[in-house]
């Protein structure tokens, strides 16, 4: 691609911080603090902080350590800030594509390697890292009670006891959580928006804004879906596609998400995977 | 004070790339690209990159490498986007306070004590790192030509004749560059800056704004006045003082300033500086 180069001088572990910073600053994204949006407890300041902060994270994935152990040290450094939980879906897809890049394998079967091969240790520190930052979760899988995120390290003799993985973990919650259905599937929204964003034109920041409104106007965003129901999820999503390419409509749509507190978190959180993969290609900033 | 304790656990290389990040963010900066300003060419992404490319060379400044190579270091990493000198000014400060901090002599006297000690080695790799980015200069101290910093590593031969440590070559500009006066004056407007903040009130990307607005207003930019004359910086502050406490007047002059290219680059370079301060001392984000 024509501007391939420039960024080729940063390792994965500075992509994706990188990644985490371009991905909060891009706007209009409806319903989510962007370089123009704040919630009232939740501001732009908190994410700059959550994205260096995760750095610590990130470069051990790059370094090698096991997907667990670097998320839950990605998420304790993410919350060392006073917003709450900034910028957690994005760490539990950046960290494997991280780990897949350093060992220049950032492909859907390379990352889904990394996954396939976490064991219970990863599942155990997945679990410990609920304990830095409140997460907004759904009720867990029937009968999964024992296994509940907000138990926090209390589950890890479940964990143990069923071998769970945390792969594992990931597959039960791939139905109502499209973070994990990204684990589970290849990643295959993360690497479809990469290539648009290498194929789009303009700023990198304007290209950010374009990619979260394709995804979110794809799917309905299952942050919503828990926090606010199915129904509300899938029309916020017709609601963006009938925005998509009026810049007016989009920026209503950003006032009103943020108003009624309605935040499409995980169709961010893949804009931030999908941006890594772009920056890896060479996108250029 | 009431809110420290919670960014505690940031490291100095943490909170240097931080406060590179919080700079930008800080809006609005009458003359600076900021949260909601851009220059046409020189845009809001390229400070998030070059704050992420930055923090190479601060961590081997907080890991205790010398000042010159941290520098170099930071300014080559800072350079991996395509907008230009970014932070070239705010690292030249950062630097060394980041190796005093490192040291727990984070003050006027403990970052004299760093600079004072630095050598001709150091001062080499300060004219090395004008080779990564182009960099506002003004001419060369009289006298001086073979000082030159465009000259780059050419110059290096005459430092190495003359025996000029980093510390000596900042005495040589001091008069003329309000960074190099920080170097040799005790970093005297970054640390009453951080004090500032520290008493100041509201979010730090607030805060952040006013500092920079009451530094402005305190001295006339020396990067506005390498660029378009001490009459042009000395009016700029002047409207800086006049515009304080009156938010929509603030904005009017960020947006004359923009559109008429005058950059107060140096005064952000402090703002910067005196963030990592304030964050050091417990600011928090």
């Amino acid at each position: 691609m024509s501007d391939a180069g420039v960024e080729r001088d940063f390792s994965p572990a500075e992509h994706a911080e990188l990644a985490l910073l371009l991905e909060v600053a891009g706007t209009p994204k409806p319903g989510n603090v962007d370089r123009t949006h704040d919630f009232d407890d939740l501001r732009f300041e908190h994410f700059l902080a959550g994205s260096v902060g995760s750095r610590r994270g990130l470069q051990l994935a790059e370094d090698g350590a096991p997907v667990g152990e670097a998320f839950e040290r990605g998420v304790e450094g993410m919350s060392q800030q006073r917003g709450g939980n900034t910028q957690f879906g994005c760490l539990l897809l950046l960290v494997p594509l991280v780990k897949a890049a350093a060992a220049d394998e950032l492909s859907p079967s390379g990352v889904t390697d990394v996954v396939e091969s976490t064991t219970v240790d990863d599942a155990a520190n997945f679990y410990r890292a609920f304990e830095h930052v409140d997460v907004a979760v759904g009720d867990p899988p029937q009968d999964a009670d024992e296994l509940d995120v907000r138990r926090g390290s209390e589950a890890i003799p479940t964990l143990d006891a069923r071998g769970l993985t945390f792969y594992d973990v990931m597959e039960l919650s791939a139905e109502r959580d499209g973070n994990a259905r990204e684990w589970t599937g290849g990643f295959r929204r993360t690497f479809a928006a990469a290539e648009s964003i290498l194929a789009d034109e303009g700023s990198i920041l304007d290209r950010t804004a374009r990619a979260f409104l394709d995804l979110l106007a794809g799917e309905p965003d299952t942050l919503v879906a828990t926090q606010h129901g199915t129904e509300v999820a899938a029309e916020v999503s017709r609601l963006a596609g009938d925005a998509q390419g009026d810049p007016e409509e989009v920026e209503k749509l950003a006032d009103a998400l943020v108003s009624e507190g309605i935040n499409p978190g995980t169709t961010a959180d893949i804009t931030a995977a999908a941006l890594f993969v772009a920056l890896e290609r060479g996108v250029a900033v």
